[in-house]
Order: structure tokens, then sequence, then C-alpha cells
């Protein structure tokens, strides 16, 4: 019975020692991919005071979001997005269901397998390949299309699955955040039903913490009286820039803690997560490191880009408004779980 | 250190007696408004079901997510819906901001508190009102708007804050599905940054957890470079009807195991749940007990209504569908916190 006691006493309240073990031991468990710098010093600097409740900065369990681009900050973006490359993919199975359709533009193109011709398609013919792939099927449908597409593409460089590609030290930020009561979510301008596919599993982000570029559903009937949900090209959020605060808004409700971005997109969400009350941290991952990732800016002396571009005028607004850039050749020790 | 070590283990491993205890306890504990009855054994079924792992309805905990209309589910929606009288009020305040706008049709009809022609009004009318007072300002403006309206509004007939008129058994519904893992979400016509503002307080329910009619917001700068959103009268989401499966695919992303309702709005709501696989909970509230709250249907005999209509067609589905209803007179023991 006393036993009993003990184990009743000690499940309701955690011990304080424990706790106190915790902290002390968390900078160094948490993110051992990232080198010692101002960067992680910013992340472990937020998360204590955010999290003490004898802080001025402290910030009530309900209220910690923290929101993630997807592209080129959590995972790998170039040559080119690995959306893309699935909607280019999937023309191939699209095609060979509808035959008329692989003999007609801008199908035919991608069906030719000529990079220099796909690379020249306009922004119409992408509209149309987008919504070939994307819409028409149920959700349901979609879902199982791209589970299986993830299974079997393969990356060119690394030889691996897209899934693969994401970046170690922004899975363990992910997991600190999560540790220290911090809901993380995906604010991406991909697709939201993409990007839920593989969420859970790839980030520990369940489907309702993402928020994407996403398009409507339309409710009917299948021939059998089963309600179906079929996803329509009619666009309902345009998940980019000034689109990245006003989903958030319409999706979560809360304004962000903590933003992390690495381009020209993610300006507004930072803008918005810095200019709320009390502590915020907003940070942009810039890709200078050709060896172990790619080297694009164009800001700080870095190439241009097609792809998530990071300007110098972003780069200049992050020096002014106290946004921190992280370096991936300085700060993260290692990229990817499969490399040393 | 011995006590330390016992403490180390119990805080991680949660006694199985302790669980078995509250399993046992859950039925009598969790729903005390609820009578004995077909639907306080549905849910307690469905609960025990889908959260024994040994059952073949388990449900694992990331998939389990229970959705609830809100007007007539949880809270009263006779004579009319809180959020209309919200905006006639705020007529009031507008016009005073704004004198122009009150010797304007229809705000003048509004002004005259001549209930027989405010009843009179058209559709149009009624979305110059809407536009007038629930778009135009910021998102922290609005929410200051609703809480004060809240703190000061009594509705007429128990001469309470309408947030005191919620009901008993779905308070008691709500924390029960909680307490086993469910995530509980509100899917409302009502309006998503209306609900929100209370949300949390009243249902234990967090912003990011409703979802609702929705229109959009501009993302811009203040004179100081502050950035802001402003709502914008862009309708988003229309959650009734069609519009509730959309929506909930849309914000979450799962189809629910278990979603509630009182009106025709629901209806697809409640298909849209019952189709899936595994065990599924659908159940309409019916409004039987004039007395204590509003009869109204006008399924099973009860009288017409404008408002929050469960018409025969609808309780015809609900049967031939094992959807459950409650009988507000037969299955609930008290409706409201402050009556006994």
């Amino acid at each position: 019975m006393a036993a009993r006691r003990i184990a009743r006493v000690c499940v309701l309240t955690i011990p304080a020692w424990l706790l106190a073990a915790t902290a002390a031991l968390a900078q160094g468990v948490w993110l051992p991919s990232w080198n010692e710098g101002a960067a992680k010093q910013a992340i472990v600097k937020f998360v204590e005071a955010t999290t003490d409740a004898s802080s001025a900065q402290f910030v009530p369990p309900a209220q910690r979001i923290a929101t993630f681009d997807q592209d080129g900050t959590l995972w790998v973006e170039h040559p080119i997005y690995s959306q893309v490359l699935y909607c280019l993919d999937r023309v191939r199975t699209v095609a060979a269901q509808k035959p008329e359709l692989g003999n007609a533009e801008p199908f035919k193109t991608v069906l030719s397998s000529d990079r220099e011709a796909i690379a020249r398609l306009s922004k119409e013919d992408l509209g149309k390949i987008l919504a070939a792939t994307l819409t028409g099927m149920s959700v349901e449908e979609f879902q199982t299309e791209v589970q299986s597409w993830l299974a079997t593409a393969r990356d060119p460089r690394w030889h691996r699955p897209y899934t693969d590609l994401t970046y170690l030290p922004m899975q363990e930020l992910l997991k600190y955040l999560r540790a220290n009561g911090y809901r993380t979510y995906i604010v991406t301008g991909g697709g939201q039903d993409f990007v839920r596919v593989y969420s859970e599993q790839v980030y520990g982000i369940a489907p309702e913490q993402v928020v994407g570029t996403a398009g409507g559903t339309q409710y009917g009937y299948e021939k059998n009286g089963n309600p179906i949900l079929t996803k329509d090209p009619r666009l309902l959020l345009n998940d980019d820039q000034a689109g990245k605060p006003e989903s958030i808004h319409l999706m979560i409700g809360r304004r962000p803690f903590a933003a992390f971005g690495n381009s020209d997109g993610d300006r507004q969400m930072l803008e918005y997560t810095k200019a709320g009350g009390g502590l915020r941290l907003a940070m942009l991952v810039l890709h200078d490191d050709a060896v172990r990732e790619y080297r694009y800016g164009p800001a700080a002396g870095l190439p241009g880009t097609k792809v998530g571009a990071f300007t110098q005028a972003l780069y200049d607004e992050a020096r002014k408004s106290g946004w921190i850039v992280i370096s991936m050749k300085r700060d993260w020790r290692q990229i990817f779980s499969f490399t040393k």
C-alpha cells in the first residue's frame, strides 16, 4: 500500500530534480548536429526564456506555436521542388489512362523527356500539368498515388527517396521545440495535400498541422451512394509571401512565436511573427554549402537561383530586424542523417 | 537514491492498476448529466471499443478526431444565432463611428429597434450588416470587440451571458472524449473568428481546432510599418452542408471517427464520418424540450423552425444509417450548468 501511494504521488508530480536535470541536459542532447555559434545560441536562449515560468518572456503552453517553411528549410529544394517532379512523373501514368492527353501539349513535351523543352514550358502549361496530376481524383486516391511515388522515386544526386533529404539539424530543432511544449506546423508554398501524405512519418508533424497551398474539394456521391471528396482545381489558399500569414490566421488562428524559412516567400511570415509582443524567434536558412548541399542566394554574394531565392533585400531586412541567418556551411555539423 | 529510482520509474510508466481503475470509473464519472439509455450507451460503447488496443475497432490515438457542430449542438441557437445578435448590436457602435452609415438602409432599420422590420430584412441587407460588422478591422480589433460584447450581452430568457448557454451533457462528452485521446473540433456554420474568441475558455477547444465559415484576411502594413491582418469580405469557407466535410478536409485532413450535429446543415458531415472504415459514431441532438430549452424539428412531429431545422428526411436518414438521435427531453438529466 505504501508503494502504491508513492507511485500515485509521483505519477502526478514530476520531481523538480528531474526537470532541472532535463533542462541542463537539453542543450547538449537536443541539437547535436548544430555547431556552437549564434544560431544555436539564439534557439536555446529563445526556448529557455519562453518556457521558464519565472521569466518575463514566458509563453503559456497553449500559445507555443512554431511554423516552418518546408522546401529549402526542412528538405532539399534544388534543382527543383520535389512536388514538381512528382507532377512531371505522374503525367506518364495519367497519359497511359487517357491516351488523348498524351498526344496533346504540354503533356507531349513532358512525355518526350526533352529536358530543355520541359524547362521552357510556360506558366499556363505548368498550370495544365498541375491540374491534370493534382485534381480530379478523390482525396484517398491522391494519397495513394503520392505514397506509391514516394516509395519508388529516387533523387538523382544522392540516389535516395526524396523523404530522406530532410535536414538533420532541422529535425532536431523540431523535436527540441516539441519537447518544450511547442506545436510545430509546416507552412509551405507546396501543396497541402501532398505534404500531408508524409509529414507525420518524416517530420512527426500531423496532417492537421500542415498548412499549404490548397485547392478546394467537391463533396459528392459515388454510384453506390458512398460520399466522396474530389479534388478540384479551384485555388483556396496560395500559401506564399503574404499568403503565409493569411493562411496561418485561417488555419491556426494564433500568431507564431517562432518562424523558420529560407527564401523571399517566407518574409511576411517572419515579419508577422516578430511583430508579436514578447520574445519571438525568426530564422532563415542560407544555402551556402555547395559541397554538402547547394549554394545559392543571391544574398551574401552567392549565385542567384530560380528556385528558393534568398535576395539581398531579405538579407538586409533580416539584419535590420534581428532575424537570425543560419549558415548551412558554418552552423550545421551534419546535414543529412545518412551522411557524416 | 532508492527513492529516486522508484520516482524515476513511475514517472515514466503509469501503473496498470491506475489505468484499469480509471477505465472502470469512466462511465459513471464522465457523463453524469446523461440519463441511462441508448444515446449514452452508444457513446460509451464507441469510446471503449475504439480505445481498447485488443479490440478490432481500436483507433490509434493520432486518428482520434471528433467534430462538433456548435449552434444547437453545443449551445442554444434559438430564437436566433448569437452571432447574428452580435452583428445587430454592433451596428450601433459602427454607426456611432460612421454617422453616414446610420442614416442609410439597412442600418437605419436595425437602429430603429423595430423587431418586425428587422425580421423582414432581406438576405442582401443581412449581407451588408455582416460585412459592416465582421470585416474591415484587424483580427486583433475584432477579437477585442467580440470579447467586450460577450462580457456584457445577456440573453433575454435566462438573463445570462451567451457563453453560459452551453449544454452541460455535451461539455461532459467533450471532456470524456478528450480524456480518451480524442481531439475535439468545432465545425460550425458560424464565423470561425467569432467562435475562436471564446472556444478555449468555454469548451476547452483551442482556436486551431475551430473550423467555421471564414472570410479572408489581407496582409498589409500600418503607418508605422507594423504588419497587420485586416478582415476582408471575401468568403473562403462556407462551412455548412457539403461545406462541412470539405472544410474538415482542408483544415484537419483526416476523416472524423465521431461527429455530432443537430440540423440539416450537419447531414453531410455525419455521412462523411460514417462512411469511413471501422466503428464510427454519428449523433444528432433533437430539440424536444420546450420547458427546459426549446422545441423544434420539424422531425418527429415537432414544430418547424427557420433556425436549425431538423427535417423528417434527416430523421429518416439517421434511422436508416444507424445515427443516434439524442432526445434532450429524455436523454439529458440536466441541460445547463446553472439549472438543476
